[in-house]
């Protein structure tokens, strides 16, 4: 096991009806901005609880923060906050509103000229403007972690940011909100999770028997999750174990005390900020490719995988590695995810060039846990998902 | 699952010469109390690494808090936190010291007249005076929980205690530690871990499929490690596990959202403060009675654990439970700890009567996760462990 420090101090308050704890959770003095996305959440009554619970809060709205949050639409939110005076943030929606709400909170607080620096260079966040999430969509793991990813489409940028002053005072999550969310967001939010467990999971060994466990035990659940949770997205048992692998998958705990890639991400983020493909889809496009790829480096936890999660204990390290990545990409399928970047767009020819020479031009030269995944080999890894 | 809230704050600074960031973690103004057992830490050279980090921090010592945290004992070093104007506490040792230092951290800022009244009554304690530890001896999980156990032996009572107020603010886990433990403590504090998870799992299902399988995962773990570490301790790779096992068993996270027991740990009790064993060793004599007790009701659990951890696939419910407590019975022998109270004292056949008799005189009528087990099955639980 590699040396490592774990602090996570969010609170989690999970179950039914939980949003109308939202009063004594914050500060009845705090002037709240309360963040969300389209609109879904007026359509499914989780607005109303949320206003609701707040009644006797001071409360200003900011909506329309779009999937992979925008920084214009941000640096919008960032104006609202210094003109109202705002002191608590509150962001009520999936990954993408509880993400730019992350970078509002550090970028309410940085003294420096322009906030762009804080995902530019990038600046950690030691301290931030305190936050409570309640998460409408399991998928990301935004509400228990301090990690943020934002988008800057003039750009055609995706820059992660992050720091201990980003963790959620508060998280509520209650499953029940699962059942009014369309099949495609559950889908995508069971390949992010999943797709989360696995670039901590699948790398070399360090010998840290827990976390594969743990990480293992994710994964489990959610493949047996997935047919259940899709067929009824009413089903509370599934979805409150839905909504806690989710959580899991990406608070920190799998990812210490062993080695983490990350590479399926760093290459994914590239087909959204290209082609705006949903931020999961991207994630299976790459890994079944990067794997295969990968094989050598990657077969015995691979093999160690094949082995615990679906019994496979007949053939080589490398035989039983090729059936966990088939049996991974064939469960991306049965969400009805497609694995092949051309069912996407019909401009995916270009791609590996494209993304090897953007990466290289971001002076990113090695992906991985090995760090050996050089920007010729991500243009093999994108033509082989094509 | 159940509704829960999780909340853990504490700081985990896990791996090899963490000892050394003490002086970081302390506040550099803090007038420290050093508290630590029997002196062990002096012939293991931890003594000299704490009290070199904290070379530039004003800090005084108490030692002597012996195993099963004694109350008179700790009264005088509250003694010694009132005159020394104290504000830091840093308990260096294991659960014993950690429970021991968590009473102290709550008596510190209680405002009532009797401290006494913190366990007795009991009180929760919302805020304590903050404390860190530098963890020896892998078993209790106190190093990053809320919650101590505190005995009186004067009353030959055992009595627990907690509240969010008794987070350790940082716990150094430095696996090295393992290498000078004798053999009964290793043995014994993987017992207590695992004893830990059984008493948070094998209860009736609420459909927490994620728990399950973290709680699994453990119990792999340990079982995996044992043989390795109690033939070893020196070896680092199992010893990191065992320590991280530990702290997992009982940091909360499996506890929430699902059912626990904790009936084991009851009588277990009534044990050491009737013969002074050892904790660990009171939870292997009454586990596998327990168990075998109450099988009807706790057999879907057990037969998971048969099959999941076991491979056990045949047979009934009943049948792989059976097998099941066998299993957990021969895996506490296998570590050189006896399952009979009769190996233990000679005054054993008083036991079952002795034991039925205090817990009903001090009101507890009903344990365990149905709230069905009586003073008079617990007689018949520990005429079965005589």
């Amino acid at each position: 096991m590699l040396d490592f420090e774990f602090k996570n101090p969010t609170k989690i308050i999970f179950g039914k009806n939980k949003i109308a704890s939202l009063a004594k959770e914050i500060p009845a003095k705090a002037k709240v901005l309360l963040l969300y996305g389209g609109g879904s959440i007026k359509e499914n009554g989780i607005y109303e609880q949320v206003t609701t619970a707040l009644e006797q809060h001071e409360v200003v709205e900011f909506g329309g923060i779009p999937a992979n949050p925008e920084y214009a639409v941000l640096i919008e939110a960032l104006k609202v906050i210094k003109s109202e005076n705002i002191t608590f943030l509150l962001a009520v929606g999936g990954g993408s509103v509880i993400d730019g709400t992350k970078f509002l909170a550090s970028a309410a607080l940085y003294e420096g000229n322009d906030p762009w620096d804080i995902l530019a260079k990038p600046i950690r966040t030691e301290i931030g403007m305190p936050f409570g999430t309640v998460l409408t969509l399991p998928a990301t793991g935004s509400e228990m972690n301090s990690g943020a990813v934002i988008t800057r489409a003039a750009l055609e940028l995706k820059l992660g940011m992050g720091g201990p002053g980003l963790f959620p005072q508060f998280s509520i999550l209650d499953p029940q909100v699962i059942a009014s969310l369309p099949h495609r967001q559950i889908a995508n939010g069971i390949v992010d999770a999943f797709t989360h467990v696995l670039e901590q999971y699948v790398t070399y060994s360090v010998g840290a028997s827990l976390q594969d466990r743990i990480a293992e035990g994710i994964l489990q659940t959610l493949i047996e999750t997935a047919p259940i949770i899709t067929k009824d997205p009413g089903n509370y048992e599934a979805a409150s174990n839905l909504m806690w692998s989710c959580t899991m998958a990406l608070n920190g705990l799998i990812q210490k005390g062993v080695v983490s890639d990350w590479s399926i991400h760093a290459i994914g983020h590239e087909l959204t900020a290209l082609y705006g493909i949903d931020h999961a889809r991207t994630l299976a496009i790459i890994c079944p490719s990067l794997y295969r790829y990968k094989i050598e480096t990657k077969k015995e936890k691979l093999a160690q995988m094949a082995t615990r999660i679906w019994g496979i204990n007949e053939g080589t390290s490398l035989e039983k590695a090729t059936i966990a990545i088939n049996k991974i990409e064939e469960f991306f399928r049965s969400l009805g995810i497609a694995t092949s970047l051309k069912i996407y767009t019909k401009t995916y020819q270009m791609a590996p060039e494209l993304i090897s020479r953007r990466l290289e031009t971001r002076g990113w030269i090695a992906l991985g846990e090995h760090k050996d995944i050089t920007p010729s080999d991500v243009e093999k890894i994108v033509e082989m998902s094509l």
